[in-house]
C-alpha cells in the first residue's frame, strides 16, 4: 500500500495521490509531501523511488532489511534508518516473547518525507491520523513532519517497557515464593528481550544525536531542539532498560540462591538421616547375627540377654541424640 | 505548594509572593528570586512557567519525570535536572531498602532560580530555612543561590551512605558467624541500592562538571569554583560507592565460600558415615543369613561358631579404623 | 596460478597475459589491469611484484600470512589486507567447525588491482567471471574494480552466517528437549566460530571505514560511497554476529539450567528415598534382633507379640506418610 | 604538631619557626619554606592557612578527609592531594590486613610547600630528616622540595608490595598442599588489599602525569622530568599490582579446583561404596528372610541349602568385581 | 661483559673497543657505534653511561629493572625500554612454565645505539653476529641498526608462541579423552603465561607505534616504515595471543563441562542404585522380623508361607523394573 498526503498552504489537504500527481507534488517546493510505502514489494517501490532521483545505493538500502539505525547525508536529502519493535503478546513457548524488530527507512528532503516499512506500523498510522486532524506539523515544514513521525515511533516503545516492567514485578514475587524452572525460563526470555531492545536503542540514540547536533541542509537549525527532545527520550528509555536489566539480573541471582539454598537443605536432610540411622542399622544388624540366637540351655546367654538388650536400647536412643547435638554445634540444623 | 523568596538589595526579604508579584519579581533584574514548586500538579505549574517565558520543551521536561540528570543551555537561562535519593527506613520485606529516586528540575536565570519537585525534599526545606536566616547567598546572585541549593541536595546523600556503611559492617560480622539465606538477601538488597545510587551519581557528576567547566551566560565565571567544589564532593561520593560495592562483593564471596565450605563438610560427613557403616552392615547382614543358624547337633558349626564370632568382631572393629586412616591420608578429615 | 585480465577502452578484453605483456599493461595508464595470484609460491610472485615497483616491506607482508586486516597508503598505491572465511562442512570431531580464515592481499594503483591469496577463493572466481560477462566495473576504473572484488568477498560471509543460524535453531530445540553433553560441545564450537568471525569482522570494518572516509590518491572521492556501502554491510554482519553470540549465550545458560535442574531432581529423589526407607529399615532391623525371638513358653512375649506387630505395621505405614507431608511443606515434591 | 623548616641562601637552616616568623618566612620570596601540619586539629590549622591567603574552598578540602588524589591550580599556588598507605602488621582476624589509606594535602607556592596530614607519616619524617642532612633540594626551589617529598611517599609503597608478594608466595604453596577455608580467607584479604591499593595508585598516577605534562606557574618547566620519574615509578607500581592481582586470581582458581577435585573424589567414594555394598546388603537380607529358616524335617531345603549358600557366596564376590570393572571403564576409579 | 662494534665508512669494522676508544667513537659523528652491556653490574655501567652524557634519571632507569616498555625523548637521544621473554623449558612443578621477562634498555643517538640488559639475550647475540657478517644496517645509520636489533628481539617471541601452541593442541586432546586435575593445572599455567605475554606485548606495541608515527630528531623520517613493520609484527603477535587465550578459555570450559558431566553421572548412579535397592532392603528386612518366624504348629502361617513368599519375590522383581521405567521417562538413564 502506498499512502501519501500532500499539503499546500491555503489549499485542502490531498491524500493518496495518483502516481503522476505524486511526482508533481514531490517537485513542488512550496508544499509538504509525505509518501508512506507500507508492506509494498520492492518491485513496486523501486521505480517510484528512482523517479524521485534518490541514489541507487540509498534505494537498495531502503528496500533491503539492514536493521542498523544510521543516517546518510546525500546533500539534497537525508536517508535515515530507524527501528521499531513490535510485541505480539506472549504467545510463544517457554516464556519467549514474540517480539519483532523491523526497520523504518526514511528519506527527508526539503519539502518531503518518504517512509518505507515492510510491515504495518501502528505508530505510523497514528501519526498519519494525527496529521490529518491537525495540519500544524505540515505547515512548519518537512523536518517538523519528520520529528512528528519519529516521535510517534519512539513513544511506541513505552507500552513495551511497561509490559516488561509488569512481567518483572510478577516474576520477582514468584522467585521468592515458589521458584520453578519455568520462572528461570521467563527470566532468560526477559533478559533476551531487554538485550535486543538495548541493541536497537543505542544506535538509534546516536542517529537522533546526529540530527540534533550536526548540520543538515534539509533541517532548519532552529528545529534541532525537537530532535534533541526525542534524543532525551531515548536516553531515558535506555536508562529504564538498564534499570530493568539490573532488576532481571538481581532476580536471577535471587533465583539461583533460593534454588541453591533449597538444594543445600535437601543435602543436609540426606546427611542427617543417613548419619542418624546408619549406625543404628548397624547395631540392630549386629544383634541380628545368628551368633546371638537364644540358645536354650545356655545359662550365661539367658542371664546376659536382658541387660544387653537394655544397653542396646540405650545406645539406640543415645546415638541420635549425640549426633543431633554435634550437628547443631556445627550450625547444620 | 508554591514557595517563593524574593531578595532586593536594601529591602526586607519577601516570601510567598502573590502570582502577580511573582511575575514582577521575576522580571526585576536587580533582585534575586527563588520559586520552589513542591508536589504541585502540572496544571498549576504550567501557566506560571509559561508566563516566565521558558521554552515549551523545557517546561514539558520539567513537568514530566525523566530521571536523567542533564543540563540544557537555553541562552537566557539554563535548565538542569538533578536527582535526589530518599531512604524511608528499612521497612520492606526481604531486606529491600525503601529508597526512592526523584528528580529536581531547576531553571537558572540571571536573577532567578526556579525549582520543581514532585515530592517534598528535606534538603530544599533546609536550604530555604538557611537562606532566610543568612541572606548572603542571595546577595551574591542567582548562581550562588543555585550553588547553595545543590550543595544541600548533595550533602543529603551522606547520611544514606553512612547507613549503608553500618549495614555492611553488621552483615560482614554475620557472614562469618552464622550466615543464613536472609544474610544473602540483605547483601543483594545492598548491592541493588548501591547500584542505583551509582547510576544517579555518575550523570550528576557530569552535570556539575559542565557547570564548573563550561561557559554559561547566567553563571559568573568566578563562581565556577563553587560548582567545582560540589563536583569534588560527588567524585568522593562515587569513590565511597565504589569502595562499598567492593565490600559488598567481598562479603558475597565470603558468604558463598562459607556456605560452600559447610556444604562440603556435610557431604564429607555423609560419605564418611556411609563408607564406615555400609561394609559393616553387609558383614553383620551376612552373618544374619539363615545359613548360619545354630543347628543343634551340627558339631562343626558348634565348634567353629566361637572363633568365627571373634573374627567377625575383629573385622567390625578393624574396618572403620582402616577406613579412617585412608580418609585421613587423603586430607578428608 | 597467475590470472590476469586487462581492459582497454575500445579494445577486446585480454586475459591471462604473458609476463612481458603484464608489465606493459601495468604501466599503461589508460587501461585497467587485474592480476590475481592464486596459491602461487612466494618465489614465483616476488619477482613480478618487484617488477611492479612495490616496496619490499609491502611485498614481504603480501607473501607472508599476517592475518590482520589493515591498510597502508604508499602514495602511488594502497596496500590492503582483507580476510575471508571458508567453511568446509562440519566434518571434524566433537562438533568443531572446519573453518579456515585466510588473507587476501590487495595492491590498488591508479590503473591496476593486484590480488594475492594462498588458497583458491570462490568469491574471487565469481568476481572474475562476473567481470568477464559485464565489463562496466572495469570501465569505471581500478577503484571500482576493487569495490567489486571486496563486495564479492564480503557477500560470501552470508552463507556461513546462515549455516550458523540454522545450527543455532537446531540446538535451541535440542537444549530443551534432550540436552546431552554433545549439545554442549556443539554450543562451544559455535561460540568459537562466532568469536573468530567477530575477530576478523571488526578490523575489516575499520579498513572499509578508512577507504570510505580517508583521502587516497588512487580512489576517486566520488567512489567512496561504494566502500561506504560495503562498510554498512560489514556493520550489519557484525550486528548479526553479536545477535547470534547472544543466542548461543542464551542457549548455554538454558542448557546449564536444564542440566542443573535435572541434577537437583536426581538429588531430591535420592534424599526422598533415603529419608523414607532408612528409618523403616531401622525399625524392621530392630525387630529382627534376636532378642525378639519367639520363645516357646514365654507367655508374656506370646501375649504381646500380636499388638506389637500391629504397632510396628502402623509405624511402618505412618512414617513415610508423615515424611512425605513434611517434604511437601518444604516444596521439595 | 606543626613542623617547619626555612632555608635562606647563605644563612643557617631555621626549624620550627614561631607563628609570627612563619608568616614572615612565607612571604620571603628569596627563601624556601616547608610547613608540615601533623595530626593537628582543624581549629589550629585553619587560622594559619587563612593567614597564608589560601582560598577557603582549598582550606576546607585540606582539613577534611576527601581521599581522592587530585590537583587544583589556583594560579599563585597549586593544591594537591596524594594518598599514602600504612600497613600495621597482620593483626586483624580472618587474614584481613590492617591497612589504612590516608590523605596528604599539599600546597605548593613559588617559595613554599605546606603539607597537612592527620596521622604521622614515616615517609614525611624521613624526608624531613634527609633535607636537614642535605639541603640541596631546598637550594633548587620549592618544586624540587615537593619532588623530594612525593618521592619519599611513593617509595614507601614498596615495602608493602613486597610483604604482599611474600604472602602470595606462601599461600601459593599452601593452596596445592593443604588448602583450608583459612587459605581462602587470606586470598580474599589479599584481593581486597590489592584492590584498594589499585584504587589509589590510578588517580595518583594521573596527578603526577599532570605535574609532569601541564604548565604550572609554580613549577619550573625543566623540573618536570623529576615528576615524570615519579610518574614512571607509579606506572611500575601499578604494573606490579596488576601482576599480583593475576597471581591472586590464579591462586583462587587453583584453590577452587583443588577443593572441587577433592569434593568430586568424596562423591565418587560415596557412590562406589554405595554401589558395591547396597546390592550385597540386599542379597544377604534376602537370605535372612524367615522363609529360609532351616526347617528340621524339610528334606528339600536341607538338600538345597549347601549349593544355594555357595551360589550366594559367588554372587557376593562377583558383584563388586563386576561393578568395579564397570566403573573403571567409565574412568571413575 | 661490555661488547661494542664501531663502523666507519671505508674502514674495517672495530669490535670490543677499549674504554678510551669507546668515548672517542661515541663522539665520532661519521661512524656508527653499538655498545652492548651484558649482565654488567651497575657500578661498571654507570661511569661509562655518565661519560656519554645521558641524563641521571635516564641512567637510573636503565640500571634499575622497571619492566614497563616506554620511550622517552631526551632531544639529542631517545631512551627506550623493550621487554623480551625467555622460556627455560617446562621444568617447574605443576605445569608452571619457567618464563622470565626481562628488560632491554636502549639509548639511540644520531650515531650510536647503547643497549643494556641484565641477562644474556640470544636475540642480541644473533643480531650482533648478523651485523658482523653483513654491515649494511650499519651503513644506513644508527636508527637502522636499532630497527635490526628490535626486529631480532621481536622475532624471538615466535618460538615461544609456537611452543605454547603445541601445548594447547596436546591439552585439547587430553581434555576430551582423560581429563585429570593435572590437565587443569597445565591449562592454568598456560593462561598465566599468555596473560604475562599479553601484558608486555601491549605497551611494546605502543612504543613501536610511537617510533613509527612520532617525530624524533634521531630517527630519519623515511626509516619510520621499518618500525611500522615491527609494529605490524607485534599486532600480529597480539592477535595470536588473543586467539590462543580463546583456545585456552575454550579448553577450560570443555574441561569443566567434561568433569561436571562425569560427576553428574556419578550422582545419577548413586541415586539409581539407592532408589532400586533401598525399598528392596526394606522388604526383605520386613520379612526378616521375628514375627514371621515359622512356628511349628501354627497352621495358618504354614499355609500362608508359600504364597507370601512368591508375592514377596514378585514385588522384589517388580520394584526395580518399575523404578527403572520411571527414571527412563525422566531421561535419567
Amino acid at each position: 500500500m502506498i499512502r501519501s498526503i500532500f499539503y499546500q498552504p491555503g489549499k485542502p489537504l490531498q491524500t493518496d495521490l495518483e502516481p503522476g500527481a505524486l511526482l508533481k507534488a514531490f517537485r513542488n517546493r512550496r508544499g509538504v509531501l509525505w509518501v508512506d510505502f507500507v508492506s509494498e514489494p520492492p518491485e513496486a517501490c523501486e521505480p517510484i523511488l528512482q523517479s524521485f532521483g534518490f541514489h541507487p545505493l540509498a534505494i537498495e538500502d531502503a528496500l533491503q532489511q539492514t536493521h542498523s539505525p544510521k543516517i546518510d547525508d546525500w546533500g539534497e536529502y537525508v536517508y535515515l534508518v530507524i527501528n521499531y519493535m513490535r510485541l505480539n503478546g506472549e504467545k510463544k513457548d517457554r516464556g519467549a516473547w514474540d517480539t519483532e524488530i523491523d526497520e523504518l527507512d526514511i528519506f527527508l528532503g526539503p519539502n518531503y518525507v518518504v517512509t518505507h516499512h515492510d510491515h504495518p506500523v501502528p505508530a505510523m498510522d497514528a501519526a498519519l491520523a494525527s496529521i490529518q486532524r491537525d495540519q500544524r506539523p505540515l505547515q512548519e515544514g518537512a523536518d517538523h513532519l519528520l520529528y512528528k513521525i519519529i516521535d510517534y515511533v519512539v513513544t511506541d516503545y513505552m507500552p513495551i517497557v511497561e509490559r516488561i516492567d509488569e512481567e518483572i514485578d510478577e516474576i520477582e514475587d514468584q522467585v521468592f515464593d515458589r521458584p520453578t524452572p519455568r520462572t528461570l525460563e521467563r527470566l532468560f526470555a526477559l533478559k533476551r528481550v531487554l538485550l535486543s531492545m538495548r541493541r536497537i536503542l543505542l544506535p538509534q540514540r546516536e542517529v537522533l544525536n546526529k540530527l540534533a547536533r550536526d548540520d543538515y541542509a534539509v533541517i532548519d537549525s532552529k528545529d534541532r531542539i525537537f530532535f534533541r527532545d526525542i534524543y532525551d527520550h531515548l536516553v531515558r528509555l535506555h536508562d529504564l532498560n538498564e534499570t530493568m536489566r539490573d532488576l532481571v539480573g538481581g532476580a536471577l541471582d535471587t533465583y539461583l540462591s533460593v534454588i541453591n539454598n533449597r538444594m543445600n537443605e535437601v543435602m543436609k536432610t540426606l546427611t542427617i538421616i543417613t548419619t542418624l540411622f546408619m549406625p543404628l542399622s548397624f547395631i540392630v544388624g549386629f544383634f541380628g547375627m545368628n551368633f546371638f540366637l537364644p540358645r536354650s540351655g545356655d545359662a550365661v546367654w539367658e542371664w546376659m540377654q536382658r541387660p544387653i538388650f537394655y544397653i542396646v536400647l540405650a545406645v539406640v536412643i543415645a546415638t541420635p541424640t549425640f549426633m543431633f547435638r554435634w550437628m547443631r554445634r556445627r550450625t547444620w540444623v
